[in-house]
C-alpha cells in the first residue's frame, strides 16, 4: 500500500466520469491518489448515441475529450483496456499494464443482452459505443448505395429494430427522420423503405405511461414504423429475422436495443452476478470486497419491494455522488451515506423537436418534452464541465 | 416510316446530349421527331465521377437532370434501359417499350474491361455511374467503420486502385486528400492507411509528357500513394490482389480503372466490333447501316495511321457535332461533314488545385493546370446548358 490511500476508477462512462469529477473535487491535496482508467481517451453521452447511429448528428456531439473533464494534476488518466480484475489481490490486470488499488469503482458499462436467441450476437448491431454508431449509421448509408447496385433487393431497404425500450424508440424516432433523407440522397423511392420494431412484451416502453407510450408509438406509426409488439424474435440471420409466429423479414439491418446485461469481467473476477450485474449494499459496495463500488450498468441496485431498478444515466449519476462520497468517508474515517435513488423524471426522444416524458407528476410531451430532455441534457453537461462545456456542445 | 423522319438517340452521355442539344437547336419545326432514351433522368459528368466517388464532392455536382438540357416540346425523353438494339428491323427494344426509327445514334458509353483478370469483375469497384461512385464512396467509409470495430482487420485500410490512367490518377489524386479527413472522423491512426496503385504499363499516364507524368507521380507518392508500375494484377479475390509478380496485398477496396470497352449491346446486334466497340466510317456510321451512327465509348475512330483515338469525353463532342450535322445533312440532302479529331489538350486532376496537362503545345501544371482543367468544366456546362448551368454548378 502506497502511504496515501490508491483509488482506482475503471471506466468513464456516467458513473466513472461523475466519480473521478467528485474526487477532484472533493479531495484536499495528498489525501488520495486517483486514477481513471478507460479504453478510449473520451467519454461519451450514451444517451445520445441513438442519433449519430441513425445520422441525424455527427458522433461528434456525444464525445467529450476526457482532458476537458479531469485536471491531470489531481487525477491520472490511463487509456487501456482492462483485462481482469483480481480483488483478492487488489490489482487489476489491463492488456498491457497493471494497477493495484486500495479502492477499485466499477463502472466499466454494459454488454448487449440477446436472451441467447440464436445468430442475434453475431448478426444484429448494437448502439453502445462511438465506434459501434458510427458503423451502424455507415452501414445503413451502405446499404442505400447497395440497393442502387442490385435494384431487385428491396430487403436491403429494410430495417428491424429489436426492442421497443428507451433506446429503441429514441433511435426509431431518428430513423424515421433520416430515411427520407438517404431517400433523396441516393435516388430511392421511400416508399420501399421499411422500419419494423419487433418487441417480445406487449407494449412498447414498458412501465412508462401509456397515455405517453399511445402518443409515442402513434407518432412513429404515422411517419412509417411498423411496430410488432409481443413478437419474439426466434432466430437473427445474415439476411434477416424469423419471428416466433414464424413470419420471415429479410433485412439488410437488424439493430438490437432488446436488452443489457453487465459486464463479463465482474462475473470472472468472482463477484456473485446476475447477468453480469453485482447485488451492491446500501453504500453501493460488493458484498464479497468492502473496498470495491460497483456501479451502473454493471451494479444492480434494489428498490423498496426488493426490485432491482432500471439502469439509466440518472441512477448512474447519483450512484456516482454516493460513491464519491463514501470513498472520501472511508478514508477520513467519516460516516457513510446510504444510496437512494431518486426519480427526477424521464423524457425518451422521439426524433427533432418532439418527445415523451414524465417529470415528477407531470405527463409532457411535444415540444414541451423535447425542451426538457435538451434541459435534462444541459444540465449534465453543465455538472461535469461547466459552462464551457455546455457552450462547446452547442446548447 | 413516319410523315416525318425519327431519330432516337440511346444515351444521354456526353455524345447523345450534345446530339440532341444540336439536334434541338439547328433542326427546324417539323422537319425531325427526335427522342432521346437515357436509364435515368440525369446525364453525369463523367469526367468528374472520381471526386464523388472519393467523396471530396457530393455526387450531385456531377448530375444535371435532362430536363434542364432539352426541350421537351422539341425532343422526346424516355427513361429506359435498353435491351436489344435491331438495326435490321429500324427498332430498339427497351425493357418496357420499344422505338422505331430512321436513324439511330448510339452513345450508350462503355462498360469496363478486366481483360479476363480472374475475379476483377466480381470483386473490384468502378468508377461509372453516380450509382457506382456513391457505391464506392460508402464502402471506402464503410471501411473506417469496420475497422474500428475489428481493429486487427489493417486490410481494411488497404485501397488498391489498379490502373495508372486518367481516371486512375484522378481517383488517387482525391483519394490522398480525402483520407486523412476520413481518419480524423473515425479516430484512425493515418499511418495504417495503404493506397497502393497497381499499373501494367511500364508508366503512369501512358502517352502523356514524361515530365507531367513524373510531377503527378511524384506528388502522389508525397502524399502517400505507393506505385507498383509494370506489375500486372494476376487475381483479384475477395479481400485484396495478387499480382502477377506472386505479392498479396490484402485490401478492403480494390477499384478497378485500367479499362473501358465499349456495349455489349453493340456486339448482341450483329455489328463488328472490337471490344464491344464499332469502327465508324468517316462520317461516324456503321458499316452495316448507314442509318446508324455510333458515339463515344462505343465507337472507334481511327486516326491518319490508322490508329484508334483514346475515347475521352473531349471526342465524345467533337462526334457529336458532326453527328448531329450529318444528321440534318441527310434529312436536307446536303453534304455530310468527315470527322477529324482536333486535339484541344487534355489536363488531369491531382486533388483540389494541382493538375498536369498539355494544352496545345504548352505543358502546364500546379495551379494554373487546375485552373484550365476548371475552365475546361465551364466551357462544357456553357455549352450544354449556357450561363444558368454554369452558376448552378457554382463556378
Amino acid at each position: 500500500m502506497s502511504r496515501i490511500p490508491r483509488i482506482v476508477i475503471l471506466g468513464a462512462g456516467y458513473g466513472g466520469v461523475v466519480t473521478a469529477i467528485r474526487l477532484q473535487k472533493h479531495l484536499n491535496y495528498n489525501e488520495a491518489d486517483v486514477t481513471l482508467v478507460n479504453k478510449h481517451d473520451y467519454h461519451y453521452i450514451t444517451t445520445h448515441l441513438h442519433m449519430p447511429a441513425a445520422g441525424t448528428v455527427s458522433p461528434e456531439t456525444a464525445r467529450i475529450d476526457i482532458s476537458k473533464l479531469i485536471d491531470e494534476f489531481k487525477i491520472d488518466f490511463v487509456k487501456s483496456t482492462v483485462a481482469q480484475i483480481r480483488p483478492q489481490d487488489k490489482k487489476v490486470i489491463m492488456e498491457d499494464s497493471t494497477l493495484s488499488y486500495d479502492y477499485l469503482v466499477v463502472g466499466l458499462g454494459g454488454e448487449p443482452e440477446t436472451f441467447g436467441i440464436p445468430g442475434l450476437k453475431e448478426h444484429s448491431l448494437n448502439i453502445r459505443s462511438l465506434n459501434s454508431v458510427r458503423y451502424i449509421r455507415e452501414h445503413i448509408e451502405f446499404q442505400f448505395a447497395k440497393y442502387k447496385q442490385e435494384p431487385h433487393r428491396t430487403d436491403y431497404l429494410t430495417f428491424v429494430v429489436g426492442g421497443a425500450g428507451f433506446t429503441g424508440i429514441e433511435f426509431l424516432g431518428e430513423l424515421v427522420n433520416r430515411l427520407p433523407k438517404l431517400c433523396k440522397e441516393f435516388d430511392v423511392d421511400p416508399t420501399l423503405v421499411k422500419i419494423i420494431n419487433v418487441e417480445a412484451a406487449p407494449t412498447a416502453l414498458p412501465g412508462f405511461d401509456p397515455e405517453l407510450v399511445e402518443y409515442a408509438t402513434d407518432l412513429l406509426t404515422s411517419k412509417g414504423v411498423i411496430f410488432k409488439l409481443a413478437t419474439p424474435i426466434k432466430e437473427c440471420r445474415e439476411d434477416g429475422v424469423i419471428l416466433a409466429n414464424g413470419e420471415v423479414i429479410k433485412a439488410g439491418t437488424v439493430i438490437w436495443t432488446g436488452g443489457i446485461r453487465g459486464n463479463r469481467l465482474l462475473e470472472d473476477a468472482g463477484f456473485e452476478t446476475t447477468r453480469g450485474r453485482v447485488i451492491v449494499d446500501s453504500h453501493l459496495r460488493t458484498k464479497e470486497y468492502e473496498n470495491v463500488y460497483v456501479l451502473g450498468d454493471c451494479s444492480i441496485v434494489l428498490n423498496e419491494q426488493g426490485k432491482p431498478y432500471p439502469t439509466t444515466a440518472q441512477i448512474s449519476i447519483q450512484q456516482a455522488e454516493i460513491c464519491s462520497h463514501n470513498l472520501i468517508a472511508t478514508i477520513r474515517n467519516t460516516p457513510l451515506k446510504t444510496f437512494s435513488f431518486t426519480n427526477k423524471g424521464m423524457v425518451a426522444s422521439l426524433g427533432r423537436g418532439d418527445a415523451i416524458g414524465v417529470v415528477g407528476k407531470h405527463k409532457v410531451k411535444g415540444f414541451t418534452a423535447a425542451m426538457m430532455k435538451r434541459a435534462i441534457d444541459v444540465r449534465y453537461l453543465y455538472m461535469i464541465g461547466g459552462i464551457p462545456l455546455v457552450i462547446k456542445k452547442g446548447f
